[in-house]
């Protein structure tokens, strides 16, 4: 009886061991991102939790930790407080600004962490080891040979920008490439800012402006909503087409309601968090080659296929 | 104690329709891949293996079905043994060649399966929704580059190219652009078709005739070990560096303890198919963006980080 004992506690005690082994050897990836502070940073977090739950569930040795900042200053003491904390073998971010996040996730890197970055590149592309970002010049290019072909290569066209940035100038470039050699005609083309009241505003100039417009694209999906409630109080019939880009989920909505007027979206989703966060677990876990530059597609969301770009649990 | 029994049955029966809805539910990816016909696609095969080890142990609802094929006629059967007795929710497959594996590829997709690419294009890329693979260019690019550098930018140099294809043009073109503008000058280069025999005796040949070289660059592993084996038995004292390129684990050794003629090392590595397997539960799984094409970078291997790309129990 007292051997068994005894051999029961060593068993006990073994396990303890291992248990403590285990938790030493646990791999934290920290993912680090701007708070929910507009519709497409919400659909961030939204994303990046659900890829902290689901790899946290799956990889027993996995702790993915998810921080959000509300400002660059924020995400740069967040940087600090996770680093002081614990070690971090990988940080996933997503840099509230390029110049003030760059020197920070440096420091973190020169801590020996693996650095994934979404979206908004550093200032110091040697810094990161994977890169997963979208492709802004497809979602102009993709939304241009839609309505080359449903307006049969003719048509008057209002075009709405964002902010200046590059993100911007991607977009356009990649939309004037698109209709390149066909009949479509851009009436106008001016600045929103991204913003749903403003996008309204410069809707109703143009409305004024030109009797006669076959579509309208509005860059993105916040400025479609200013868009398509100007369009609606004129009642003007003859705007065929309305559309946007992101992927924002009421506009994938209305693409799986086939909706007439914007039956087609192209992605800039911010589910990217997510891929880049299982890339870097495959390379933690697994030891798979992850390093480089991930450019993920945008290819055109139809009806046929917009149940893989819809969260509807998502505030994005 | 009659309704006690029933309760019970009646428990276990929703029990079992859980598990069997749960296992409808299940989602298959088939892992397609050639057989281990040499050192590169044995590590493909190890490495699939183990990737869908680790994803069948972290996620219950996915299974990773892992079938090796000899030639390009077995791999197109083994496709359609694999769509016939199950729905794919995913293929992952490295075509044992572009040609006779686009058809049945397509056929594979047009029933509703996301198509991930390793490695060997398809001649339809518009098949595939993820392709994943390798930089040749930076295999030779970065070698060079490193040559360049540990020479002073002067020096000569022997080159054997592999069997003629887009990946040797591509490691070749890479290498030339990486020396290009320096004092490094290519005395001979001849093919030896990634055989690690005619390899061996190309060198002999060129150590007959250059009585000084100052490096070798072999363009892939197995060649490397002819070219040592070789300079070995010549007994050259003139070559400073031999250096391959692929990642395979006796190289990578090397590099590890510090070989002064072979110090470094530019991964193509067999573990992208690990990449394109966990990419594509990404999707599946967690409804995250990966269709794309992703490049993986071949950085430059060294002592600091060769661990990473060390697999001792892998054949390659």
């Amino acid at each position: 009886m007292f051997s068994r004992k005894l051999l029961g506690a060593v068993a006990i005690g073994a396990l303890l061991i291992a248990g403590d082994a285990l938790a030493a050897d646990k791999k934290t990836i920290a993912v680090s991102i701007p708070a929910a502070d507009h519709g497409w940073t919400a659909g961030v977090v939204y994303h990046a939790q659900a890829a902290a739950k689901e790899i946290n569930a799956a990889f027993p040795d996995v702790e993915v930790v998810v921080k959000t900042s509300p400002s660059a200053a924020e995400q740069v003491s967040a940087l600090e407080d996770l680093s002081a904390t614990r070690k971090l073998d990988a940080l996933v971010i997503l840099p509230y600004s390029s110049e003030e996040l760059t020197t920070p996730v440096k420091t973190v890197k020169d801590a020996g962490t693996f650095i994934t970055v979404v979206d908004r590149g550093l200032t110091d592309a040697a810094i990161q080891d994977l890169y997963v970002a979208g492709d802004n010049i497809a979602v102009g290019k993709t939304t241009a040979k839609f309505l080359v072909e449903k307006l049969g290569g003719k048509g008057d066209l209002v075009v709405l920008r964002g902010i200046p940035t590059v993100i911007d100038d991607e977009r356009i470039k990649g939309f004037q490439d698109g209709i390149a050699g066909s009949d479509l005609k851009i009436l106008d083309i001016q600045y929103a800012n991204w913003n749903s009241d403003q996008a309204f505003k410069l809707m109703q100039d143009y409305l004024a402006k030109y009797p006669h417009i076959d579509a309208v694209w509005a860059n993105d999906d916040d400025m479609l909503l200013g868009v398509l409630e100007a369009v609606k109080q004129a009642g003007r019939t003859d705007i065929k087409f309305a559309l946007g880009g992101n992927g924002m989920k009421e506009i994938v909505k209305k693409v799986i309601d086939g909706d007439p007027m914007t039956p087609i979206e192209t992605p800039y989703p911010p589910s990217m968090v997510k891929t880049a966060i299982y890339m870097t677990v495959a390379n933690l876990v697994g030891q798979a080659p992850v390093r480089g530059t991930v450019k993920l597609d945008a290819p055109l969301i139809t009806q046929a296929n917009a149940e893989e770009y819809y969260f509807p649990d998502s505030p994005f």
